[in-house]
């Protein structure tokens, strides 16, 4: 069964194991699953082999948290739906260098702050980007919330979601793309680097930055330089400034 | 009689004519205040005569609104001090020059949004901007969420309210800075301007841009380019990619 969730009205709510299996199958975009904490049934498994390539994110909670969801007959498992379609980053750049442009990607490692995530992806619609990866787990929601942030932007640019962002970050290197870093965590001037190539723009959550292996996985690190008493600017502002300086210097 | 609003720590209320006149003898810093729109007696005419040159934002409202704010005994008048000192853009631009540094000043004209306000204050301190400059009118309420938003960078950075800015924008043309409008109303990109020399980036209202009157004292007009279906940055982040062309352009 198919319910508008109240809150967040583009986002549905589907119940039930068989309902959520139907709906995977029907190629609905699933956002998340939430499934009881103790369920191991022929079901579940049947649920978790519909997946297929597909990556969906699936937590387990206890079934009182799905009891506050809903009071029908959930069975154990609810799902809600993305208002965005993902899509596979792997399809998308053998496309770009065959429509002969300059593949300009942004990977988002753990980027949590909804309102952050949504302006991100407004500036990188304005900024001429060609795909925003984000990861399956750590990642903002793209809820309602998301796309409204970014004036309808993340329903226009490809949302790549990727299990693992270092296998991500070395297929876009491999496939040509120089993954620079955006990180305090060097002396290079953000201006320094040279973006007319293939590029991908990494940034990093708000507090922690980059994670570890993504950081080692980029061949370039790039930083904003900051006077005065503040240590870092925001991660959206700071996202724009990169964006534009690829702009910048691609126009040249 | 001084309390501490609930809501936001940072800002007290104050009722009495007599409490807000002494507050503003004192030297408190007013954000505004909130007058009974049929108020015009000895009192209130002490009142507005306390302002001396300070420019307070007064808003006449029914006496039910102050009901509402306070069950004690008002009298026809409410005011909120602000946790910021404001400062006079005449008496900084003669300091800046005196200690030999090249003025940046950034204006904003009608930006209301208290978050995209405290986004930008928080770019400006990071960029080393000199002062932001507000109207008494129309702008976003310097409270405690845009001192949040800003990371603490209201509080270290001069804010100057003005209560004309077409005034201030040609006192500043006058003491040597070029006003530099940030709109979509030119073919001029923003990286074309240079910005070595004293500049003052004018940035407009989320909906409407900048003010006409405003936007007529402007030596130059910028633009930066958007591509894709959405039409507009972020004004925060709009404005962060501006300022930082001018550190680049500086730096070289």
């Amino acid at each position: 069964m198919l319910y508008k969730t109240k809150q967040r009205p583009e986002r549905e709510m589907i119940f039930g194991t068989r309902a959520v299996i139907e709906a995977i199958r029907a190629g609905k975009n699933i956002e998340k699953i939430l499934i009881r904490r103790d369920m191991n049934n022929a079901l579940s498994r049947e649920l978790y082999a519909s997946f297929g390539q597909e990556v969906i994110p699936v937590q387990k909670v206890p079934a009182e948290k799905l009891d506050r969801l809903t009071t029908k007959n959930h069975q154990g498992v609810v799902a809600f739906t993305s208002p965005v379609t993902y899509q596979h980053i792997t399809d998308i750049v053998p496309m770009l260098y065959e429509q002969g442009r300059v593949p300009f990607v942004v990977v988002l490692d753990n980027i949590t702050d909804v309102r952050n995530f949504g302006a991100i992806a407004r500036t990188c619609e304005c900024a001429g980007v060609d795909a925003i990866v984000i990861g399956t787990v750590g990642s903002a929601a793209v809820n309602a919330d998301a796309i409204k942030t970014s004036t309808g932007a993340l329903m226009k640019i490809p949302v790549c979601r990727e299990q693992n962002l270092a296998k991500t970050v070395t297929f876009l290197a491999n496939s040509g793309l120089k993954p620079i870093a955006v990180t305090e965590k060097t002396d290079t001037n953000y201006t320094q680097p040279s973006y007319v190539e293939p590029v991908v723009l990494v940034f990093g959550a708000e507090d922690e930055g980059i994670s570890a292996e993504v950081l080692r996985l980029c061949s370039e690190r790039a930083a904003i330089p900051v006077f005065g008493n503040i240590q870092s600017l925001n991660v959206s502002v700071a996202a724009g400034i990169l964006m534009y300086e690829v702009v910048r210097q691609r126009k040249k």
